[in-house]
Formats: structure tokens, sequence, C-alpha cells
């Protein structure tokens, strides 16, 4: 069954849309920019990135020069390979089951009674 | 964004392993068969189990027959209808993400040294 060789790391909802987020920006997003995109508190971007970063998905840099010091994050190049690997095997899932979904009949229509089964 | 809009029942590697393997067989799988399908221990599949049915997505029914009584378990209508809902939002992100991933340069490229942001 395939979900369940689906890269672990990548498998979670704010890690999924942090990674979505970096990949469309490969100069990087701020700290700050990709907390609003992604709609995580402080405390959980932190921590994914924490996580990310120790398996080189993301890198975090600071950066300071006019204004406020920033943080910068981005993706790396072998995390982006590996997230778009992810993503494909994705596709592969929700191909598999749009093709069963539309294949099978509802399941109210085909167990008219329990224990009618062939 | 739209990965922390997805139904988090299902986001589990686990669970979508279940669900995908249940929306396939209208008239339900034993429990014993699902588990070697997914390939998830005793313990993993009852646990999820238990949530899906919490949520009205799986239920079961214990037959008995000839042979050893048999644990069938099958996606209702509702869980049916929330899954693909669920499939068909990781597939907009999928289609998101592969269209990002092929108009942005790879991040070596596009970050040459630090600082440089426009």
């Amino acid at each position: 069954m395939s979900a369940t060789r689906l890269d672990r790391v990548f498998h979670e909802r704010g890690r999924l849309a942090i990674c979505s987020a970096l990949v469309t920006q490969a100069a990087g997003m701020s700290f700050t920019r990709l907390q609003e995109v992604c709609g995580l508190t402080d405390g959980n971007l932190n921590r994914h990135l924490h996580a990310l970063a120790e398996e080189q998905i993301v890198e975090s840099e600071r950066r300071t020069g006019n204004g406020r010091p920033q943080t910068m994050v981005r993706i790396t190049e072998t995390g982006r390979a590996r997230f778009v690997e992810y993503i494909d095997a994705l596709e592969a899932i929700v191909r598999e089951v749009q093709r069963a979904a539309k294949r099978t009949p509802s399941p109210a229509r085909a167990v008219p009674s329990a224990g009618t089964s062939q």
C-alpha cells in the first residue's frame, strides 16, 4: 500500500504548507511572511522548521541591513527534490483513489443487507 | 494556504492507507485483510478504525458463519464522500506544487550569494 511509504517528514499539514510555499520562492521567504502564508503560530512554525532543518530540507539565515533583522528561510536543493518526490507519490495515491472511487458503486447500494457478500 | 485546511482525520499515513483500501471495496474488507493490505499492526489498525468510526467514516460488523468469525469493515457513504473531498483537496495541492516546481528555478541558481534579494 503506497500510503504507508509516503515520506513521513512531509506528511503533516503544517509542513506541507511550509514546503508548498517555499518551493514557489527560490529566493526564500521571511519567517514572518511564511507564518502569514501558512497560518501557523510562531511556536509551531519554529518547531516544524527545526524538524525540516534537521533533515537538511530547509535552511535559515539571519539577515541584517536597513531596518529590522529578518530570518530568511529557503528550501535546499535536496529538500526540494525530496519534496517533489513526496508530491509525486501523493499524486499516485490521488489518482488511484479517484479511479477506484469512480469504478466502485457507493457502499449503500453495494451492501443491501449484511451478510450477502459474494 | 490550502494544506492547513486538509481534513485532519485523513491526513495520517495509516488512515490514508485504510480509506484508500476501503474505497475500492464497497462490500467491505475483513480486519485481517485490511491489516495485510495496509501493513499496520493489530493495535495501530484498531486505533485508527476507532478514530474513523467515531466520525462515522467507517463501520464494523462481526460476521459469524462457517468457520471463524470475522470483523468486516467498510467505509460509510458519508465517509466516502468526505474522503473523496479530502483526496480532491490533496489533488489541488499536488497540482499547485508541481506547477510551481516547474516554474521556479532551483534554489542553488536563484540565490548566488546571501543578501542579494531584490
